[in-house]
């Protein structure tokens, strides 16, 4: 790479990884004894993912960043830049970054940039665009910038369980990427907030306001929503309806949330009459045009009238984003990326020259909607390598199924070991696919210490 | 500000706040039975700040921010990205920034970039680089960026404790700037260690290797400035040498570790053959030429000669930015910003023209070498208005010295305190300046409260 000015910056790689380990959202409703459908359609969640006692977002980033290396071929060399973005902490001064470093101390490269960036679900993208941000900097040096998104979302027993998830994605930045920034389009809207926190220090759960969050997120959909349009209508001189995009991602902590997301932005095309909204559209949407705002916020009514009149442009520009978020669940700083590699594992083959506009929330609060133009590629940095490399149905298809018990049985260890020093997890990994890092050992100084799954002589062993 | 191509990008304005509660070493070091002159001369610390329990790191944010707005002159509304440096956690989700959007939200900003950056006392500098960058990028809006780097250093009662100390302090940013950025003259050294960590999440208190702490500290110092060399070799042509840089301003969470790392350089430069070392220091520090790298590390008698050899450039090039770290103590990432503050304050009328080389370390670890250019610039973006503005000699002047009882008896409250919910702290803040942002309650659902001590119709009070 030649360090001229760049074009085109954006992703050029995608690799994601979840535990194997999962428990289906029936399973755990009848479990619970929550009404039937409370989780699967109420919260419109199929399975939920979560780490063992083996596995961490430690070990989870370890795993994503050497597979994206390994898969496409880059040399731990050419990293110039690499930033993690996480909510889960394990370490409130060692960045998850510096855990990754050994990848690329024993190629001889220490001159990498970044450290994580933090605030809950957000960090992810502060991440992406500081990297992308990086390579257009005069500061760059023709080297690629590598983000990592990694959480494991647990919750105390109770209604905001089901909510739970866990992965980690890696995505390679560069420039001539086929997943390029629009970068004038772009519209943040952050405020204070106390939604969903983690206060107490010593429990990994975080302190929700379920409802409070719900209207957080989507006060801060609309005003990004109404900045982004504003910005598209300077630039391109027409107003911005839903139309004017393939698609929309969202950060997903459940997926009746992006629903509801999708039909206010189509609200907000009401509102503004903008062009995605026809003569019956209109119709159905007239009774709540003198609504306050606090009112549209509360109103079923408008919920159910606005979710009917999105519905077909639901199933065409968000409905191949939900795969992932629905069978692994709220990944925190990872739910927008899966979101997002799961329109790239459904659409690769006719993503090129689309617009993809992403919406993404972190409690407390930030929020930024950001449009991206998709290009098929260069092998290895194509739209098609990409979703072979992630290899999504794979993965799902792999994974284990935990009975109920065993499901809160490990919770409970975890409870216990969060935040504990000098213990051995189970020695048994046989349900981790090789190449997978997990946690070894939390010595008596809360060091933390990993291995690799790997294949010796043609079986299987640990490696160090 | 037009948003073309932006020239000179960096520092604009400056303004620094550190607590008025402060102990002197001398006091504390008879108090804890150390032997005469083991923090003044052994540590070389002259004094050291701390919260007392009306204050924390985000009413220091609070109170830096808002005190720069003013000073300057800056209106909210022109600041499009706001990050935090910070290794302090009181929330482990929510963002230190997003406690800082109420100050923009009143003026109806919410369009901010950025979150907080993560890793020991290196997350300021982080944040520095990514609003450096976002000034570059085409995502740019023409706005000022605003970085903030505040930390309460505190440590458990022991030989860190005297190590402590507390500060914020914000950075404007945007092009044109009196502190310029030599972009490509920039070295990082990142690396997997446990030299100081906070894994015990409910204490304040880091686990600290002391003497791994400084291996890792001078092992990065030196990896960094051989990077460096190397870089500023390839652009400019010829052989680097602390002949090079007017000033060198280092990471400093005790004095003494400053005065052993520059003199580190000279070693380098000796082992180098560069133009700094004359046939005098050449004599002195040929014995130790053959040393292993790690007996470098260990070798009293090769710290002695070299510091021999390092007085006068020390004096020169080092000394003028030792006052705010001497007489505040470590403020982790405000630590090397404070540094170069006590060099702006020291020296800002002989400044333009010169080249400023920092040295940032954060353990884990992380670290950069870079180098800044500065020039009067213009008013109120100039040096002589921020040495003006930031008011060192006055604010260092009228701080309040307490007792090593009541200091003793502080550090015991706040380890109470810390992650601690359903409180509200004493009401006293006389010693509080006027403008200063201060804590008055966590309230049962950790939510936390601040006010500002304004004067009202000319007399104190304190307003909200």
């Amino acid at each position: 790479m030649a360090s001229s000015q760049p074009k085109n910056v954006g992703i050029l790689a995608v690799e994601i990884y979840f535990p194997p380990t999962c428990i289906q959202q029936e399973v755990l409703e009848a479990h619970d004894g929550a009404s039937k459908g409370k989780y699967t359609i109420g919260l419109d969640q199929d399975c939920m993912a979560f780490c063992s006692e083996v596995e961490d977002v430690i070990s989870m980033s370890m795993t994503a960043v050497t597979s994206l290396l390994e898969k496409y071929k880059v040399d731990p060399k050419q990293i110039g830049r690499l930033e993690v973005g996480s909510e889960t902490v394990l370490d409130k001064s060692k960045s998850i970054k510096t855990f990754l470093m050994p990848i690329f101390e024993k190629c001889g490269n220490t001159d990498i940039e970044g450290v994580d960036s933090t605030n809950a679900c957000y960090g992810g993208t502060a991440a992406l665009f500081n990297c992308v941000n990086w390579v257009e900097s005069s500061s760059w040096d023709g080297r690629y910038g590598l983000v990592v998104c990694t959480d494991s979302a647990v919750y105390a027993e109770g209604p905001a369980r089901p909510t739970g998830g866990a992965a980690a994605i890696a995505m390679l930045i560069g420039p001539n990427a086929p997943i390029a920034f629009e970068s004038k389009l772009r519209a943040s809207h952050m405020a204070h907030a106390y939604d969903f926190y983690k206060p107490d220090l010593a429990s990994e759960y975080p302190v929700v306001d379920g409802k409070l969050s719900q209207t957080c997120y989507l006060m801060a959909l609309d005003s990004c929503y109404k900045s982004f349009c504003n910005k598209y209508e300077k630039l391109e001189g027409k107003q911005f309806s839903v139309a004017d995009a393939d698609y929309f991602v969202f950060h997903s902590p459940y997926n009746k949330l992006v629903q509801k997301s999708f039909s206010r932005l189509l609200f907000n095309d009401f509102l503004r009459s903008a062009s995605s909204i026809d003569g019956a559209a209109k119709e159905k949407l007239a009774p709540f045009s003198s609504l306050t705002i606090d009112e549209s916020y509360q109103s079923r009514d408008l919920e159910k009238a606005s979710q009917q009149v999105a519905k077909p442009f639901y199933d065409a520009k968000v409905q191949p984003s939900t795969l992932i978020p629905k069978q692994v669940g709220n990944m925190y700083t990872a739910s927008l990326y899966a979101a997002f590699a799961s329109l790239l594992h459904n659409k690769h083959s006719t993503l090129a020259g689309q617009r993809v506009v992403l919406f993404s929330y972190g409690s407390g609060l930030s929020a930024t909607m950001f449009s991206l133009r998709l290009s098929e590629g260069q092998h290895p940095f194509s739209l098609s390598n990409i979703a072979a490399v992630m290899n999504v149905s794979e993965k799902l298809k792999s994974r284990h199924e935990y009975p109920p018990e065993k499901f809160v049985e490990t919770m409970k260890l975890m409870e216990h070991r969060y935040g504990g020093k000098d213990f051995k997890p189970n020695k048994d990994c046989s349900l981790l696919a090789t190449g997978t890092y997990y946690l070894t050992e939390v010595d008596s100084k809360y060091r933390r210490f990993y291995s690799k799954k790997v294949i010796e002589n043609g079986t299987l062993a640990n490696g160090h």
